[in-house]
């Protein structure tokens, strides 16, 4: 009846709940509480939007789950096969009675919450309900059930990632001196759609000229590019739920000595990137080693970025990879590999592979060429 | 150098920093914050995507305004032309330093946010900075400030309706019996990027048969629309920053009675709304009587939604059309007029239009026909 995303279908609705409690048992905290987002849509398959109305499901440690629901979201709700105690609301009389109903229900006083998805709205309609309920962020720990990704997951990330290469080499193709960067965005948009996509990763970053230097720059209906530019294209396809993420930069006509020096480092990065990592590498080792690249060449002072971050349901999760964060990564990690250069007023360089962490070392999922390529266009 | 967005150019950033500092004072609150969202866009034109980094602008009521920069997003910060003091934070550090820094440049003793849009990560790195801290849902409040729509707004939100009317001509006339729900989504989103949209409202909801009986179904691969069905298509454009929201039904091929006359309750349901709203109505009167033409039909059982929710910058906003909502909604209020019937394992018919409110009435910017269409095809 309802859409199946990237989900090994022996793995029961039961057994991903189990998960959950045995992350509120390891961290001593009565229960775990879910809101519409990835870790929920995984736990639930079907994909439920989150708007004003709250929604959550809460796994306790022991004993049986619970879920708020919008009334309007019940008849949805019933295809997810829960067999917990269900405390449903309607807009007409408010959410208040609904939670205060949950938590009599459930009898917690702490409860880990994702603190990257859950809003303050829910998070005040708690402590309406149960003043003494202590909340704990636990993102981090309830994420980390993302972070290793199964076959079906990893199925789904390559579908994404073949989307997006095939709607970038069309994009590339028609690209013209004097077409806008928002011209340029709308093609590559057009392309990913016609392509498969289901949606966006995210809004896409078409970048030229000295916009490729701001690393989250929009495009610009009033700008031309033009013959020397860089033009930087960072943007993704959504499929069976996952989300890829992808960055090349191509020079316009010709490139300048300065733009093939930086583009050459900004590429030892990435390959460095590619030879640190295996399973049991940190986050650290692989950002330590990809940054240092950069800090030994003469554009040290244009690094701006980490190397990169986690990437599934969420086009940015653990794990971060950046200086500072030990994290062991183990075999079945993704992530974004993006060393860049940007310097303001001049132009910017980046290129980003989806990089999958095996036994014995890793596996790029992107394979769009990323050799400098100097656009006659 | 970057793209305006439906905000009048003889309103300064200073103007709008006043409006929340007036905000703030009303509240008797020391201050107001906003994170990347609708109304932090509002202020800052410039748009800024919310991750995993915290990004949070603070309005005293009296007072330099202060903001909590990612380190990152500070050369596209620049473009704002915010003078006020900047704390900016490194991935490679944390961000608790800057919240400290900030808190103790403020000196605040309350502080009003928005519920809805900020996350439990920053109300919890507020917190440690500062455990007194009082942190006051404004939700409210301070979205008030975008309910009444200037004319660059509603021009925007006209180009979003009219790209998103002309995508769903172009998608029903593409309708084939046989295609799959899924079939008929992609076709959508591909004519909305095509007649120029820049993001999509939401995820589109394409329903056919028993689907159209869930308010906010998912698209299936499996489900083949036939002869006689009801097709609901809930979607919209984006544009300029503005959503569009526009929901029609139409019946494939041939409709037995039982469809017509629900068509026709909905309809009227709809009609209804536009009767009985001007300027000074409330939002209770306004459900309440596109409602009351619902339940006083033989279909009253099939009853699951309210009226509709305010529109502009987000796709759901105040005002919220439902019964015990007293608020007084002015000219230049923006809605969304949506009844509809839905029984579960049959069928469901939504009717939806964007409703300008004028001084002596109001005007629908949907324009897209409402008449029972039966599409042979």
């Amino acid at each position: 009846m309802f859409q199946l995303i990237g989900i090994a279908l022996n793995n029961t609705l039961d057994d991903r709940l189990k998960e959950y409690a045995a992350v509120a048992k390891a961290m001593n905290v009565d229960a775990v509480a879910l809101v519409p987002g990835p870790n929920f849509t995984r736990v639930v398959i079907h994909p439920f939007m989150s708007h004003e109305r709250p929604f959550m499901l809460v796994v306790p440690a022991r004993g049986r789950p619970a879920a708020l629901v919008p009334n309007l979201e019940l008849r949805s709700w019933d295809l997810v096969g829960f067999d917990g105690a269900v405390f449903d609301w309607r807009d007409q009389d408010g959410y208040d009675a609904a939670f205060a109903a949950l938590l009599k229900n459930l009898q917690i006083g702490t409860l880990a919450v994702e603190g990257q998805v859950m809003r303050v709205f829910v998070h005040h309609a708690l402590l309406r309900a149960q003043p003494e309920l202590k909340i704990i962020d636990a993102e981090r720990e309830i994420s980390a059930l993302r972070m290793v990704k199964t076959p079906d997951d990893i199925d789904a990330l390559k579908a994404a990632i073949v989307i997006s290469e095939r709607a970038l080499e069309r994009t590339l193709a028609s690209v013209r001196l004097g077409q806008t960067e928002k011209e340029i965005e709308q093609s590559l948009i057009q392309n990913l759609f016609a392509e498969g996509a289901e949606d966006l990763s995210f809004d896409p970053i078409v970048a030229a000229g000295d916009g490729s230097a701001r690393p989250h720059a929009k495009a610009r209906n009033d700008y031309a590019v033009s013959a020397g530019d860089a033009l930087l294209l960072d943007f993704g396809a959504r499929k069976h739920g996952f989300a890829a993420d992808i960055t090349r930069t191509v020079v316009l006509d010709h490139a300048t000595d300065e733009v093939e020096e930086v583009y050459d480092t900004v590429l030892r990065a990435n390959l460095k990137g590619f030879e640190v990592t295996r399973a049991g590498v940190t986050s650290h080792e692989i950002d330590d080693a990809v940054i240092g690249v950069l800090e030994a060449s003469p554009f040290a002072d244009r690094i701006r970025t980490k190397t990169g971050h986690g990437l599934g349901r969420d086009v940015h999760e653990a794990p971060y990879i950046v200086r500072g964060n030990h994290q062991v990564l183990p075999a079945g990690t993704v992530f974004t590999n993006e060393p860049g250069l940007y310097q303001i007023g001049n132009f910017g360089v980046r290129i980003e592979d989806d990089v999958l962490i095996t036994e014995d070392g890793c596996a790029s999922l992107t394979q769009f060429p990323k050799e400098l390529t100097v656009m006659k266009c």
